[in-house]
């Protein structure tokens, strides 16, 4: 048995990254409302520090490092958010930073790793096991390795984006979270129990890697090959232990989305909301649309997960 | 003489906005601090309702009809956001609205303006004038004209967005704002002398088009032809009596921001703070780059205009 963090450690999370996390907006669209017959409440973490909600759970598990941890510093591997999201804590806290990414990683995203001072270990992706990598690189050094989700704090930092939103806009009916590691909606199952309990909590994934899915039928971690989606945010492959455990007591279903919907949700973002998403954050807007009918006339919040994602990329997308 | 509005004007119109009007959302990028070595706040009217500011002056003044007028009606020629803000505040006001359109306006914006409920009624521009096709219309059904910037209850509207930032985050050294026929910068400039009487305050015209620049050097309104600018918000000819007057008293300068400026905006406000600003909107930033040197240690405030750019466009421009 492992202990699981509750909703103490996300306020406890909340306090920590008061002053360092943007406490993000939370925008609506009369023209969604109006469409789908419920008020739709989005909270936006494309617009946190360093463009995710990554950072929320990055820094908390830093500020927790003891003075030796602080010292000889992290290691994280990804190619993604997590990684930005421990370099740029990282930098705030005074502490070095090693990123294992892929060689052929975008030129941007390694520029950008490094920008906020980290230091980048490129390896080759199709050779290479970048968690054997990390491993041997925090043994070597003594530095601490952080997971990209399956970490208590890692978690609990990321449950304090659903906490403002309850804040903010009071309890909720129901509420859809991208899912890829279960970090964000496990965090948002401890913010949602304590404080909206009858609020529906729905995670959604990709349509071409429903692990999650599959995960709660099986009453078990089931383990894919990576998924072909462009929500790069969610191509898991299997959720944590941690996030897996709390996932199944407390959220109510997985649902899925396809890459069109993605790409849809997207240029409706562009369009009428005048934000750039990037395909993984549009994962809970193209769930609610499916599933609209049973929430009309309620009231449905919906967490942006970010919104990094190449300008080429993204133009391609929208005018595709 | 005409008789100038002032802040109280601007302090009713809130009142009259409060419940209709979104209060945007003020964002803030750690990146540009660092580099500009300033605090920069932006006020992001993108996020206001129908995407830019002009809702507004729109409802402000609409709500101010009396009960024939809302009978009758009101007519409004624009091609762009003016339209579009009375069309919306007409329908909640239940006010029948008839918007005097080009027959080759893109088919999203005739559209767009037919769903709020508005008639639409179309003229060739190369052959027609709109402002006589819309005094007819108006003399002929007893309709009210509302103009897009030269109106009291319209530039005391558009004065609640800088009304709005300063009360957010308290006085700033200066204000940056676009400047097309000057309704948002002479509202602004309402609120920024009652609110922040220290503030400096600026208007940004496209370069292609420097009327406002010209009219203030001249001391009266100079009319230029149509600009050829990205910034089709302010492809204005020229300022008008209510808005010249507040300018010529209480703004401290005119600045200029080159299109090639603008696009930059556009790329660093969709990459790094995840918004989508058409090209108008872009003309606070560009021109605060250009004298960043002067406000370096200081807190400085950008209002973003608007966001409404057609999809394939605006794809064209980040890839460009």
């Amino acid at each position: 048995m492992i202990a699981l963090p509750t909703y103490a450690d996300v306020q406890a999370a909340a306090q920590r990254l008061e002053g360092h996390a943007h406490r993000t907006p939370v925008l609506t669209s009369r023209t969604l409302d109006h469409a789908l017959g419920a008020e739709v409440f989005f909270k936006c973490e494309n617009f946190q520090r360093m463009g995710a909600f990554k950072f929320r759970g990055a820094f908390n598990t830093l500020a927790r490092f003891d003075a030796g941890q602080r010292e000889r510093g992290v290691v994280a591997f990804s190619s993604g958010n997590h990684a930005q999201g421990i370099a740029l804590a990282a930098r705030i806290l005074g502490i070095p930073a090693a990123i294992v990414m892929p060689a052929d990683a975008p030129a941007a995203k390694l520029a950008a790793t490094r920008g906020y001072g980290a230091e980048v270990i490129t390896y080759d992706r199709y050779r290479e096991d970048r968690e054997a990598l990390g491993r041997a690189l925090a043994e070597e050094r003594g530095m601490t390795l952080v997971p990209p989700y399956d970490h208590p704090d890692v978690l609990s930092g990321q449950g304090t984006a659903a906490k403002e939103l309850f804040e903010e806009v009071g309890p909720l009916d129901a509420l859809f979270v991208p899912l890829g590691g279960g970090g964000l909606l496990s965090g948002s199952a401890l913010a949602t129990r304590a404080l909206a309990p009858a609020c529906s909590l729905y995670g959604v994934e990709p349509e071409a890697g429903n692990d999650g899915q599959q995960s709660l039928a099986a009453g078990r971690i089931v383990r894919i090959a990576t998924p072909q989606t462009l929500a790069d945010g969610a191509q898991t492959q299997y959720l944590g232990q941690y996030t897996f455990a709390i996932i199944q007591q407390q959220v109510n279903g997985i649902l899925t989305a396809s890459d069109d919907e993605l790409v849809q949700g997207m240029r409706f973002f562009a369009e009428r909301m005048k934000m750039v998403v990037e395909p993984t954050g549009c994962l809970g807007l193209a769930a609610l649309r499916g599933v609209a009918e049973q929430w009309r006339g309620k009231r449905v919040g919906v967490i942006i997960s970010g919104g990094n994602i190449d300008l080429p990329r993204y133009a391609e997308l929208l005018s595709s």
